[in-house]
């Protein structure tokens, strides 16, 4: 039998994005603005809109996405469920032309075990069929056509109608029933 | 209602990647291959597979995919297709690091008017939900589940049990008689 699809999303869920932007903000801004000061806020209550622009703009520059920290218990959970599931890595990546291989590195550096041919680069993630998607942000978690989990960041605490996995662990939680039954 | 949705390979699809690698494989062999050679005849009957790694060698290098030639009536036809239809490129790049960003720079120099939210960079196609599918390998429209168009190369010249498109000319007839119905 073919074995369920997970589609899992890069930034936010594997990658530890939201640390590298929330520094780079920080930097630009003069803040000392820290991941727990979001907890149950929008996003734009807490940073300042005027800073978009300079922060958006060092995604655009060679570097930004490759060394990136790994998320935690990212590695053990999806090396689990590896063995049960057909895993697909879905970052929507295209707006960023040097984060490409950036991206394929940085897999190929903490995440050996996933072939070039389960990574999907891209950008409007409607086209993709899986059977679940691991995303973090709405507009790719309203239009996918499996099951959409969403996995708990900065700048979606206030997003509702998914179920939402604060972590790894309530990631794997999710699946181990799914694989037991 | 929602345009269907097309997706579209690039090499040997979008891009004359067969007359880039031909010239790379007689530049290795000493050879004078011409793609004539190969009407008809099965790709090894051909080339000779001894410098098969050879030539796979060059597709790893910086460059390679940078400067190819656009396939004839590509631009005029997918642009006209871009009104009609929800046009993806799909391309097969992940396996070739370097690849993915000179795709990007090739897409934007060529065909400006595909959004970076259309470009699909990925390894395995059989993950893209799409009415139709343009490519040049069976390996990516034998999974495919919408409508598979076998675009004509000289490594499938023996290919049986696709609909068979030599040129855009012939997709663009194909794609005329939808618009009218």
């Amino acid at each position: 039998m073919k074995k369920p699809i997970i589609a899992i999303d890069m930034d936010d869920v594997m990658a530890a994005a939201s640390k590298k932007i929330l520094a780079t903000y920080n930097n630009i801004a003069g803040a000392e603005i820290q991941e727990q000061d979001f907890v149950g806020k929008a996003y734009f209550d807490v940073l300042d809109k005027k800073h978009t622009e300079g922060v958006m703009a060092e995604f655009f520059k060679p570097g930004f996405f490759r060394d990136m920290e790994v998320m935690p218990h990212a590695v053990e959970v999806i090396q689990k469920l590896h063995s049960h599931f057909e895993i697909y890595v879905v970052s929507a990546a295209t707006e960023f032309p040097y984060s490409l291989k950036e991206k394929i590195d940085w897999l190929a550096e903490h995440f050996s075990f996933i072939s070039w041919k389960n990574i999907v680069l891209c950008g409007d993630k409607s086209i993709i069929a899986a059977d679940y998607l691991i995303d973090d942000h709405e507009k790719n978690l309203k239009p996918f056509r499996g099951k959409s989990l969403l996995f708990d960041a900065i700048h979606n605490q206030t997003l509702e109608g998914y179920p939402r996995f604060r972590n790894w662990k309530e990631i794997e939680v999710f699946f181990d029933e799914i694989i037991l039954n």
